[in-house]
């Protein structure tokens, strides 16, 4: 017998689609890692009978647990706790413990705000320590604490900010309700796989030929999606199905050689700055202009390898910038290989870097030409000991999909020529 | 009387996260746009007894229309026509028009695939044109057609691929028995208020105070939400309503008179593009390296206003690329006011631009000092004519917050200048 679980996402701006929801695919994961099954996720509003609803709904459906997202706001359209409250008969009491928690953390943060009215922002989050009777409260850390009530199904209710959510999401799995709650789940093991520059009709059709030739392939659970760009193939299994997992990577390492270029679920970013240890990176990008930059300056640490870029958007700056010759961008145009090298050269300089990736490319939707549609992409790397690599790619989609492909492509050609370098 | 709908989303890889939901977010905004109040989402996976609990639980809600995606394709996962069909207590019949008219579509696509076997294909297809007695057929965009079946409630059910569902949703809503059922719908407005800069918790003891002072306040239905840094108010109402939304938005300019930057929706990024019109803009960014380049070319036409920007995230880069004194970084260190201004005036000199701003902060997690904790980011923006403004500020949240908070704080000071030049 195992576990299930529901979820149920609170937020009008949420319904209405105003914002994205970031937390129940997040949630889910992390349920899947669990082992535990998801039955549904219910997205609705704030007011307090359609929160009601979904919450009865979940129970009726029979799962063991229910996780609630946002909601805990000190605003009167956040109703989540005092619902949760009412769902499972319980009567909301003040902790004033927690009260006095809330007020240190708000005075920290309102000395940013030096006119505001302290007394006015703690009567309106003191709602926030309010508590449905003998629930455990989960420390907050926003402004918002979550709430554990036990129960069929226990209750546990998370904030809406993602950050927020994701910080106190091991809180409330360490505690011994929710432990309880979920301690007849089925034990899984999870692996990811990454592929890059192959169709996702080709995978399935690999996969297709591995029902056959991987011995125990019906113990593995595989999903496959497209993710920026990538192909991630995510398996899942019962311990006892580890063999038949390592002959399906074996069979897919023959079958993608080049494309296969993950089993141990590194993205290609982690990858990069691994292989960029010691050495210092430069971008020049006209179209990407600074996404390229900002993906590789992400991570913590980054300082030690990146060296700086430069978004060239327009042709003057790429000569005045990167010293591009103005005459090559007046014969090849500026979206053309041999711009593109001369802007990793002058960023190779400029930066005084030991390697440069650089991007020019028509993003649309106007500039796109018969010779050079809209999508029309060149990319170069060079290292300053003359080593690199140059292409050109035609990318799918919107002003935005091309963009950020783009900047998925220039992390690959980067890493391909660390790799050979 | 309003008309209520609900949306039930179908798909184990909706559901567990593989894939982000684009079609319950899209068919939102078209419920929003008609005056249809969304009721629920609920997502789900491929199982009959889940689908047929999602649509017992919308019915029992009391909405007048359920909207499906998902599940109409050829392989046996795709079950919502047939539960629709139970659910609505009709016999699952084949419309052989259908049939014909599906087999046209597969043998123009199958011309691509030679070695394909046709009537292997079409077996698999013949469930689409299984239709609930009654129903009314939407012709397929790709080879699923949709499918509306009157009743209490209505169901409407539409493709998974949202390019398909996007194209099949006029002929839904031009049917007769959609439209019976959203006669009674209200019209409502919607608008949209943004601010920056004012904690979320005086916003909320505003809203309180309006309660009293603005008449009719009880007419207007409000939501609050947290967005990049801003806060987005969002508020519906009946015609009727007009006259209380003028005096809502009267009573918050005159109590966050600075704060309140856009009383039409119109986004930072948005009246940035406007007011540069005629100007070119340059960044110079170090703990950003390149989000706010990225940002400000999102938009299409924006190479009319951006000359380019450099990422300068060593001090050598602040000194090579943009002419900061390599003194003036040791006398008062890369993060200073000082290092800002000296980085926006190179950024004016490299771009030649008319209008620069410049970032450089600590976005941590290391780097961070008891002068100089992390979060503190300084801000420069000056204009060719002399003008611009310089500030300091501590951003709360991880080293991703800290840095997106950076570019919205600077197309805020972009903003200002350019209001005040």
């Amino acid at each position: 017998m195992g576990t299930r679980a529901g979820i149920v996402v609170t937020g009008t701006e949420v319904l209405t689609g105003r914002i994205a929801d970031r937390n129940g695919p997040w949630l889910a994961d992390r349920l899947l890692e669990l082992g535990i099954e998801l039955a549904h996720i219910t997205i609705c509003g704030d007011r307090p009978d359609d929160i009601a609803a979904a919450l009865r709904f979940q129970a009726d459906a029979g799962v063991d647990v229910i996780l609630t997202t946002g909601g805990l706001g000190p605003t009167a359209d956040d109703m989540t706790v005092a619902t949760v409250a009412e769902f499972s008969g319980r009567e909301l009491v003040l902790d004033i413990e927690l009260e006095h928690r809330i007020a240190a953390i708000l005075r920290r943060l309102m000395e940013r705000y030096p006119g505001a009215d302290f007394e006015a922002v703690m009567a309106a989050n003191r709602k926030q320590a309010l508590v449905p009777a003998g629930a455990t409260v989960l420390e907050p850390v926003g402004t918002a604490p979550g709430i554990v009530v036990a129960g069929t199904p226990t209750i546990v209710v998370l904030p809406g900010p993602p950050r927020e959510l994701q910080e106190m999401w091991p809180a409330a799995l360490a505690t011994h309700t929710v432990q309880q709650a979920i301690a007849q789940r089925s034990r899984y093991r999870q692996e990811t796989l990454r592929m890059f520059g192959v169709p996702e009709s080709e995978l399935a059709d690999s996969l297709r030929h591995a029902e056959t030739e991987v011995a125990g392939f019906d113990q593995l659970e595989i999903t496959t999606c497209l993710r920026r760009g990538e192909l991630e193939i995510v398996t899942r299994y019962e311990p006892d199905g580890e063999r038949s997992y390592r002959k399906l990577v074996e069979f897919l390492q023959a079958e993608h050689t080049r494309a296969l270029y993950s089993t141990d679920g590194a993205t290609v970013d982690e990858q990069v700055a691994a292989l960029l240890a010691g050495r210092r990176v430069a971008t020049a990008e006209s179209c990407t202009a600074g996404l390229v930059s900002a993906r590789l300056t992400d991570r913590p640490g980054s300082s030690a390898y990146v060296a700086g870029g430069a978004a060239v958007y327009s042709n003057e700056a790429k000569t005045a910038v990167l010293g591009v010759d103005a005459g090559l961008i007046i014969e090849h145009g500026a979206v053309s290989e041999q711009v593109a090298e001369a802007m990793a050269e002058g960023a190779l300089r400029r930066f005084e870097a030991d390697i440069a990736v650089a991007i020019t490319g028509i993003a649309g939707p106007d500039g796109g030409t018969d010779e050079k549609p809209v999508g029309t992409v060149c990319f170069s790397v060079k290292t300053a000991d003359g080593a690199g690599r140059t292409e050109t790619l035609l990318l799918p989609g919107n002003r935005a999909d091309i963009r950020e492909r783009s900047s998925t492509v220039a992390m690959h050609l980067l890493r391909t020529v660390l790799l050979g370098s």
